[in-house]
């Protein structure tokens, strides 16, 4: 059976058409179980089941022996590390697994239910980069931090401004952190103070896992770099505001953002975006990009194409409330764009690093990624169901980030969620 | 033999007392050799020779038993995660066997020439993290970059500012690479072009390796950060200027530096520069610095005691010839401010980690440790011995960097070198 013509999956598994983990979206995962802590495997996920997919490779014998070396390590690693024709080979397998009823008694013992598994970090992450490609959060985020200066930067739409944060403290969901202490100073003190972050902040992004090695001098075309995006995770690049904004000129973000990166532990395939790819947003104004901006079928402007955007629906809950419903498609810079800028120097790629999209921020002010837009830097309090307000987060908030995707025939991608809670400073 | 009493290295060893190399100094590395190109072993260099450490304490059996664990491994990885305890009593051993002629037999068959082995890179780095801790350099590159504004950031004296940097791209000495492409843009230009950068640049910096590993969370003060600090190597951040300038704001510097970072072959414990530490400069107009920033001993702007500085001389050439000759002396903040600073905000770190001091400039002209420096913007070019001038590094230039500190008794502890070559865009 062709994985093309499975449009469900297997009757047996009693995943309803609509469910946002259906066939369509078999997104990879690391987990542990509470009767074998220290065993990390690699799951997939169907439905609100994980399937153990060492031992399903393994049960499955001589004809899916060359998976093996894809599932057997305790992280995804081997898998990013390996060529995109086997992620394909992969991808197909399982497909053909669980759409299947006749594979029912191969896979079945080892799958386990959502609620028993742990998720971990998928892989080590090797660089992490985080970018900048949303023009309706740059724009905000100009407005408020440099009222002087024009909105978006003039470099902005000639490249995706982006710059390294550290890989070491990339938690996954469920991970809660302690608010971070650090520099701060207003306009009017007259000399910085020390303390726990009162400007707390979020930031929705997806990222994107790299897959594969480049050389030193190596570049990535954006045709090439396509191919190279493994998954997308939800990011939430917690920001502490009042840090940041002391800190950062002139060499960037440092502690105001190195405390802490959150990323859901589902890693969907860019393979199960296929029907979410549209072009991205560019009006007649738009300057031409560069050519080593555009892919095969690119505008002058970088839409369309290879570079393609992803129409991805976002939402942003605070202590249970949706503050925010960003739309990525959205976004000015594809992920394309974004990892072939980052080889275009020569700079060599891992399998396993990571790079953030940057805040989701759309025109309307409910679409808007940061509580930094939200309350308009401080100044507009928004309201929580239980009544409380906030501008930036208390110690205790929990917040929560969920994503989906258009799938195929009206289905639906869910890409899962990312969730952190803030604890007190240490 | 107590190590305290051990002021030379054996005699039959034949290392001169004034040897860059002798037995104050015993910096380790990673290497291979020609017959055994796979086989990565930890060596520790004694004069002009390497000891194979693993396969000498191997030999010593039982009584260096306990030192296996920390040698045994393909790079560094188990020394950085040890303690520093563990350190010391490797260091103790090591030196006592170099030490005492009736050790010879023992080390004598694991010793091997310098010019039969190769340095590889000697951990995998973690997170790396560039700092900026020279007021010369930041005062220099205020006046060049920003000629409308103060020539120091107002934050500059509160805080050492960093950014992060790409640890994928860290490679050892001896490793060439290519001229970087990119967009750059002249204040004329209409639009950026893109192309080979036409302002490549180097820093010269000392780099620190971290040892050990912090919980998320965690903070470390000056007094911790100094017992982590493993080891120093000489660090070239090369820098392509044009790229730099057109990217930089508002995140900071992204492909400008990320294609490349070397650093020399042969780590140097901190504990050989015991004899090196000096108080760091201060005058009367100087900030106190918040109390994170304070060792035990240090003064309210953060001088002296744990919060030590270093004196160590570097040398700066290109094609053989001297260019700078940087005093690290000069540097205002000290390696344990700058590792409690990355820490204070609760941010782990890993054993392996690295941070850079920033380029490292002095009041003269001939201690500008940049050729942006040197150069004056690319306005003065400055002469090689071979008649030629430069501003920036044209195509097959090499950088040569070699640093050395005073050690006990008046003599010298080298740092090696750290070298690279410009190769032609890919």
């Amino acid at each position: 059976m062709s994985p093309n013509t499975v449009a469900t999956a297997a009757p047996w598994l009693g995943v309803p058409a609509d469910h946002p983990f259906g066939i369509a979206t078999l997104p990879y995962g690391v987990f542990t179980t509470t009767d074998l802590p220290d065993r990390r495997r690699i799951g997939v996920r169907i439905g609100d089941r994980v399937l153990d997919l060492r031992a399903a490779v393994e049960a499955a014998g001589a004809p899916a022996a060359d998976l093996h070396p894809l599932v057997a390590g305790p992280t995804l690693a081997a898998m990013l590390a390996a060529a995109p024709s086997d992620w394909a080979r992969l991808r197909a397998w399982i497909t053909t697994q669980l759409g299947d009823d006749k594979a029912r008694g191969l896979v079945e013992p080892f799958l386990l239910g959502c609620s028993e598994v742990t998720l971990l970090l998928p892989v080590e992450i090797g660089d992490y980069v985080d970018y900048y490609a949303s023009a309706h959060h740059g724009s905000n985020v100009g407005k408020i931090f440099r009222p002087e200066s024009p909105a978006l930067p003039v470099n902005w739409k000639h490249l995706p401004i982006g710059y390294h944060g550290r890989s070491g403290t990339v938690v996954v969901t469920g991970t809660d952190f302690h608010r971070p202490s650090g520099q701060r100073k207003g306009p009017q003190d007259p000399a910085p103070v020390f303390g726990p972050s009162i400007r707390l902040d979020i930031e929705a992004e997806l990222g994107y896992l790299v897959g594969g090695a480049t050389r030193l001098g190596q570049r990535l075309s954006v045709d090439d770099a396509g191919s190279r995006l493994f998954g997308v995770v939800i990011l939430n690049d917690w920001s502490a505001r009042d840090i940041q904004a002391w800190e950062y000129v002139p060499l960037g973000p440092y502690l105001g953002k190195s405390f802490c990166t959150s990323i859901s532990g589902w890693v969907t395939p860019l393979a199960a975006l296929d029907a979410a790819h549209i072009e991205l947003p560019r009006d007649g104004d738009d300057p031409e990009v560069l050519p080593y901006l555009r892919g095969t079928g690119t505008s002058p402007t970088g839409s369309g194409g290879t570079a393609y955007g992803l129409d991805v629906h976002v939402e942003v809950r605070v202590n249970g409330t949706v503050v925010a419903r960003p739309e990525y498609r959205d976004m000015y810079w594809s992920p394309a764009q974004m990892l072939a800028h980052m080889t275009v120097n020569g700079a060599s790629v891992r399998p396993g690093d990571l790079f953030g999209s940057g805040t989701i921020s759309g025109p309307e002010k409910g679409q808007r990624g940061s509580l930094l837009e939200l309350s308009w830097g401080g100044s507009e309090p928004f309201a929580l169901d239980d009544g409380s307000s906030r501008t930036y987060l208390l110690d205790g908030d929990e917040v929560v980030m969920t994503a989906w995707a258009p799938g195929p025939g009206g289905s639906r991608v869910g890409l899962g969620e990312v969730a952190g809670r803030v604890l007190p400073t240490a």
